[in-house]
């Protein structure tokens, strides 16, 4: 970093003391309990306007700013929504999601954390959200384990959610059914006369849980027809898939099914730069529906995946909040679809 | 949502009440001080390893979690770094630079929080970061002010850093100079003989604070020679970018800086559909080196940028917190270098 040579500043100020609620209380003439049920908006007791007035004009005057630690210290929880920031590769459908959720958990006064987690695994990762005292955790992926979900839960968390391929005991689970993926795509392919067909398997950490059950989707689409299904191993660089291309006419597919949009990007030009024909030769199939696909010569066929909305996610958190002793709720929320353009 | 029939699980037990610090030490058979001690691993207190080891094995079996909140409030501070979550769309550049300062961070004891602050600006959203009592804030983008930074070192965080286009008073400021990024791709055209240059505009919100200095780089590159600027407007969807090819002739441009690789890749593909040759018509470069660069036929030339190493920020964190009197520090953390591929 180059330092940027400047006119000297006066010094900053020493930092002052922070204003705590007794200076607003001593600033407005009225007693602490006052300012807390004041800027905390209880209901149960009654203020008048004036005073009301006092207290929050006294609070600015000060910069005073309440404590959300102090506040859930007092209340036994917090609004806090923490999201353990996932741990693999986050692609646009997915950021979409995320922000949608915010929003939605946001309208609900909830505040949504994320945290980041990185070289933490299992229950260390579960112990560290919980020093947080989050009122609820959502956690996307497969990295929460039984004993996590109670680490959370005795630390005073009302809800566990799960968002990823299997349910965990004693949590409430989305779950996101990538086997329904890899069967829209093998039934495509299947049924534009493919029977040699490749699925992408990247070798990407992290991306297992998503993987794993898109390749199984596409051998049970395929199940009982004369169809082979070969795994294909492929790292999202242009070397790993230039090696690949190289070996396809041994491989002898005559499709391919690329895990997603970005891989099927990949894997398609290099097949191009060896020659190969799209879809004459081989016909190929992404998922994820991004804009890159129509992008593409030829156009991406790629199978369209329909995530739950933020809003209704909100609603069960917030549901698993307000009943906390309720029997964990399972719900299947991935829709998947074929969108067939020119690729296969 | 589709709800999964189960078989009838049992209800899950009433939940326990939260284990606390006093809870372990009855357990432990020493005072909640020994407690406090051990699991916060003072150095300033001596205490036997036996002592230690029943701490942690009460702890354990208990399932008792410290409060991160409990503890800033007994501390003073925090060891919170709070990053408000970027109100643009994050590309894999920047994504992979959050990723390696978050790790960097949590080397030097730091706990990395974002929030998002969907729907809040100003004031109120820096009121709202500074109820979490933070003991750092990490300000991406241009989304505070002056009295922003007087809220949040007032209710206690030590040191406010932004990392966007401008310092703002009273923080520390990493200046990501984006004129750079233009000027370089100004430079590079014109060199190429071009002299009638567009440069994309995004119209989608929130990346102002990056285009316009873009822009405003070219105009530098370009100043005293005889080449004109052109800004277009450019919406991220196939029938703007259409739209603009169709005029494309009309405005008689030899080259577009396309604001970044993305947007060049949806504009070059549009200006192809066209029936314009790329180079030869009308040279395209971008911005961000990725990959999909290097997928495109022609290849795509692009501006490298060079983001600061998550380390040197982590430091400079590091560096404010412990002494927060200090003036402000300025420091210029991009680099910009252009990758002359096929487009240019």
């Amino acid at each position: 970093m180059v330092q940027i040579p400047k006119t000297p500043a006066p010094a900053s100020p020493a930092p002052r003391s922070v204003p705590t609620s007794a200076d607003v209380a001593r600033l407005a003439g009225v007693s602490r309990a006052t300012v807390s049920y004041v800027l905390n908006n209880t209901s149960a007791v009654r203020i008048s306007e004036p005073t009301r007035r006092r207290v929050h004009e006294a609070a600015k005057e000060l910069g005073y700013v309440p404590h959300a630690a102090a506040r859930s210290l007092r209340a036994g929880h917090s609004r806090m929504v923490l999201m353990p920031a996932p741990s693999f590769p986050v692609g646009p459908l997915y950021s979409q999601f995320l922000g949608d959720l915010q929003m939605a958990l946001g309208r609900l006064d909830y505040t949504v954390v994320q945290h980041g987690s990185v070289g933490l695994y299992g229950d260390e990762a579960a112990r560290a959200w919980a020093e947080l005292r989050p009122v609820a955790v959502l956690m996307p992926g497969s990295g929460l384990c039984p004993k996590g979900v109670t680490v959370l839960k005795r630390s005073g968390a009302r809800a566990v959610v799960t968002l990823g391929p299997e349910a965990v005991e004693g949590a409430h689970a989305l779950l996101m059914d990538h086997e329904a993926v890899g069967y829209s795509a093998g039934v495509h392919l299947h049924e534009r006369g493919r029977s040699r067909i490749g699925v992408v398997v990247p070798e990407e950490g992290g991306l297992e849980s998503f993987s794993a059950p898109r390749l199984e989707g596409v051998r049970r689409a395929l199940h009982g027809t004369d169809a082979t299904v070969t795994p294909l191993s492929l790292a999202y660089e242009e070397k790993s898939a230039a090696g690949l291309a190289a070996r396809w006419r041994d491989l002898g597919l005559d499709a391919v099914f690329a895990y997603n949009d970005e891989y099927a990007m990949l894997l398609m030009r290099a097949l191009q730069d060896e020659g190969l024909r799209v879809p004459t030769d081989t016909a190929v199939i992404g998922a994820d529906d991004l804009m890159l696909g129509r992008l593409l010569r030829p156009r991406l066929s790629t199978v369209h995946i329909e995530l739950p909305s933020g809003r209704e996610l909100a609603e069960l958190v917030d549901r698993a909040v307000r009943n906390p002793g309720a029997a964990p709720e399972t719900h299947k929320v991935l829709g998947a679809s074929v969108v067939h353009r020119e690729s296969s």
